[in-house]
């Protein structure tokens, strides 16, 4: 029986083995939904998944999920990861401020940031993922030692979220401003859609990995 | 300056005035949003709206929120009500599992539920909004005395949201298997685009309305 009275996009999302229903539900328990108790990667702000899908792929001794608020987005990652079947990648439906209902402190090893919504407008400093007010919220989902990886083309807003660390659990563990001319930092690196249309317009990616302490 | 990695859809939720970006930080001040501190209605799963959108424009003494989870449905709604600009309507874009992270308890004075997803499958009961787990969810941003009403189509779902009472902290108020024959229960009865399609077809209208004890 197909479901009544949601259609197209949204009953594709809610009937997807891909993405993960009622992630509430999983909150301590991660570890089993996938078939081996590996490290726990997230991506906050997905859009259409290529990089956390590459990664997925590239790592399939991690374990992989990708995070997207609008359904409208995340249904464009549910259509190609259905053609691409990702044992150690799955998918939530969720509004990162309350990531916490997902996740147990502790639960979480790594977060990745890309390109994230820069929010230019003072008043709405907060909603930036790279915020005091999203980090506090990331420390309380990380290990010990957890890390965050965050990338982005504005300058604005990496200055904005390098400033944000010393008024969060987290240490820089490295930074550039030209990521893609940094030969430590660039080593391994995946690039997002974005990332390869800006880079190849020769603007410099900035990025900064931080530690909870 | 536009934002810049979001698009489309995504763009207009993100910057309408009649949607309200981050609900979490209005918990416990909703009255202070409207204009005057009439009791707060809020219908869960509002699809393109219709129907809030008919009760806040009958019902000027009352603030409306609306709350849907699926950006690309919102969106129609958000197009709508930028034609229509009722001052006691907000919407809000969430997953409504995260409702007490939004509302205090006794926030909300009355909650609709209109032809919600039946999720026919047993596995899937729980994510029935008229399941135990939700009217537990309910219950916890409901005034004492506090009303949750419900219609649909769908006898099966009627008949399983009837028996969940029992195990919640409601007790019916009323209920009818043929709401537009009840003369008592049909009066100020606003439709929805569903029920005006269902019940010119002779489909009956199922309802119950609960009170909080």
């Amino acid at each position: 029986m197909r479901l009544r009275h949601i259609k197209g996009a949204e009953e594709m999302i809610a009937t997807s083995d891909f993405v993960v229903q009622n992630p509430e539900e999983i909150k301590g328990t991660w570890k089993n939904m996938f078939a081996n108790a590996a490290p726990l990667h997230i991506e906050i702000g997905m859009g259409k998944g290529r990089f956390i899908m590459d990664m997925a792929e590239a790592h399939p001794d991690i374990n992989y999920i990708g995070i997207e608020m609008y359904s409208s987005v995340l249904l464009r990652a549910v259509k190609k990861l259905e053609e691409r079947t990702l044992e150690n990648l799955r998918l939530i439906l969720l509004d990162a401020t309350y990531i916490q209902d997902i996740f147990e402190v502790g639960e979480v090893d790594r977060i990745y940031l890309n390109f994230s919504d820069p929010w230019p407008k003072d008043r709405h400093a907060k909603r930036r993922l790279e915020s005091r007010q999203f980090l506090r919220r990331f420390s309380g989902i990380l290990a010990d030692n957890g890390e965050i990886e965050f990338k982005t083309d504005n300058r604005e807003l990496f200055d904005f979220a390098m400033e944000e660390v010393s008024f969060s659990e987290f240490e820089i563990v490295s930074h550039s401003y030209d990521l893609h001319n940094d030969k430590e930092m660039v080593m391994g690196n995946i690039m997002t859609e974005y990332e390869e249309k800006f880079s190849s317009k020769g603007q410099p990616i900035y990025k900064y990995i931080l530690r909870k302490k």
